[in-house]
């Protein structure tokens, strides 16, 4: 099983396009469609933050009712959060425009909406670019699609795999965005992943789950959690397989690999964090409970302290303890090993003779970082990822509606 | 009752030196003494980082002991945190130094450290300079003092008030530093506060908790909690008004007092927070609990794309209301007023015409920033204090150490 970050992350079955509606400015991508024939089975995670964008409700929506999906619309630029009434009533013109323009249910139409939020959705932008962007999906344009969910990001982030399972072989491929306003809860931003599996559908809803509690579930670039927050999975079934059930080896060979592109996706996200010069992989071994080791990891993944240490190749690892201190659950202290690229800087609560500053300061110039952290309590681990905090991240932020 | 954070913050009673022991470099103060004469009752609060610096334990455990202090040693440029066992000999071989110096026992001396963690203390410059700074604590030398306490603190950070309480004139003076890794928990940093009100040895540990929990727990800077955290607070009886006890009328008008000069001190932290261009307070109302509107408050308070926007003058109010969404608290979003200097931006679900770019953009421009919340729910509130996230606090951090 390999993943390749560089193929069209088309998969068989699925249709996709890219086209600007004019919600951006100067011709920028900015609307994008997934189509799948026929219709696929589907499963969602989305943000727990509990302001939620009328197109995040829109989607649990449909999926609670229907499970089938036709197609997926995806506007960038904005986020239609925050807006009011009016929001939900334009995700129900554009899912009946273009449900009507596919011959389907609105049902079987999602919407995903990201960008700036609080300012009302262009909804007649969209509406009126449907006719054009329902005659241009192909498997030519699933790079088009990828670049038109796209905000503040700087690259393009796809990702596919395939695998054999009883002589059929098995494709899976998605799409993802996000940059900052990134903060590890349940799905982080924008995803959607496309299967050419038979999966049942409770299955299906299963293995998102999962593999996105040990992925996109895992990554941090600010802290802060995003109102759009959306994973979407669709799988078709062109694959031919035998239905693949929860509990059986099919379903651990469908998660570990559905688990694999969804870290490559996620990863892909923190490496192009928004001022990221660095990705940081902060382990975390030696716990009691995987909440404990995530907890801790997540202390230090998004300590701002830690972060900007990182990001001047500071060997300042006192702030890594101190974070690891201040996450909120027991430890102890005089048990706790610190390593940088496997050197060991902290052990039995004190520095050891590798935590010099100028052995140290050789080892941060490094792009990735990997922090290793074991408590000495346990057998429980969890794996975070981050990157550093620059000069970058606070002026793409401080001026990023003006 | 006046607070003046100008004046001297002297205390009859008391007095204090500040000198250059040479842990910084370049001849900058870094050790100050507070001697109290005589002997006061002593209250403290510390940080809830469960990675506790060695001068943090000494201090709890001498606290538990007597409760009667005669001096403070406060030593700036070295945390003391995070180097072993020898920190604890340290503090022991220090207390025991300046205890012999001064004729006491080594319980009645507390020693506060604050600057670099794990890097071990040079303890012997500290033990060194003993003899000397045991000659020039003086009334006059508390301004001296609070700048020995300073580490990236670019303004001395002083309080001071005095008020009448049956014929007698109680004065209440105090100094903090902080300027990085300071998040609301229990104490922030390093504050000192001394008073000449006669009071209970139990109802001092109260009143300073009660005023803390107003005050330094209402700041926050970057999120990080610090392993220093201690704000101490000597009361010497020589007001000589009649003992103030917990629950009385007396009680009420003391906590009142020292609330107020808790609260100066701690917005002094923040008005100087690292790379801090703007003050910006969080008002949180209609609550069910405190709780839940300090929670609220925090959340806001602490985000990254909140502060970044604040740095920019970017009115992206979007991202206070994403920030309170992801607090981790029941809300209803439908009735959430958000206001700015006053003017609502944001009610019943969906931004007002005040919410108007340019409007709110000129709002930006003031220096002192109010940010209000209803979550129109019940009558709790709570107020936190924060600062914007600037270029400049990426610089200091990134640089600290090297």
């Amino acid at each position: 099983m390999k993943i390749s970050t560089k193929k069209s992350p088309a998969v068989p079955g699925f249709t996709a396009a890219g086209i600007a509606c004019g919600i951006k400015d100067g011709g920028q991508l900015d609307l994008a469609l997934i189509v799948s024939d026929p219709p696929a089975k589907a499963a969602g995670v989305f943000t727990l933050n509990r302001v939620r964008s009328p197109s995040v409700v829109w989607c649990e929506k449909a999926l609670k009712k229907t499970r089938e999906v036709k197609a997926i619309l995806i506007n960038s630029g904005n986020a239609n959060a925050c807006v009011g009434p009016q929001g939900l009533t334009d995700c129900k013109n554009i899912a009946g425009k273009l449900a009507e323009e596919l011959s389907v249910s609105p049902q079987e139409i999602l919407f995903a909406s990201t960008g700036i939020i609080g300012v009302p959705l262009p909804a007649e932008k969209i509406t009126s670019a449907i006719g054009q962007i329902t005659k241009k999906h192909s498997v030519k344009n699933w790079n088009k699609a990828a670049d038109a969910i796209l905000t503040t990001d700087l690259v393009r982030k796809t990702a596919v795999l395939e695998y054999q399972h009883s002589g059929k072989t098995i494709v899976i491929g998605g799409i993802t965005k996000g940059s900052g306003m990134i903060h590890p809860n349940m799905a982080t931003l924008l995803g959607f992943i496309q299967t050419n599996a038979n999966v049942e559908s409770d299955t299906l809803q299963k293995a998102l789950k999962e593999a996105t509690d040990r992925s996109f579930n895992c990554i941090t670039v600010d802290g802060d959690m995003s109102t759009n927050d959306s994973v979407i999975l669709l799988a078709n079934g062109q694959a031919g397989n035998r239905l693949i059930q929860y509990g059986t080896k099919a379903y651990e060979e469908f998660v570990t690999a559905l688990t694999e592109l969804s870290k490559s996706l996620a990863k892909q996200i923190v490496q192009d964090g928004e001022g990221a010069t660095k990705f940081v992989t902060v382990r975390v071994e030696g716990a009691k409970s995987r909440k404990q080791a995530h907890t801790i990891a997540n202390s230090v993944a998004t300590s701002s302290l830690v972060k900007t240490a990182l990001f001047g190749e500071d060997p300042n690892w006192g702030r890594i303890l101190a974070a690891v201190g201040y996450a909120g659950v027991p430890i102890k202290p005089d048990q706790i090993t610190i390593a940088l690229h496997g050197g060991v800087l902290y052990q039995n609560g004190a520095p050891t003779k590798a935590a010099d500053q100028k052995t140290l300061q050789k080892k941060m110039h490094k792009k990735n970082i990997l922090l290793y952290i074991d408590l000495g309590e346990g057998k429980e681990w969890a794996e975070l990822y981050t990157c550093d905090f620059s000069y970058d991240y606070v002026r793409i932020n401080a001026e990023y509606t003006t």
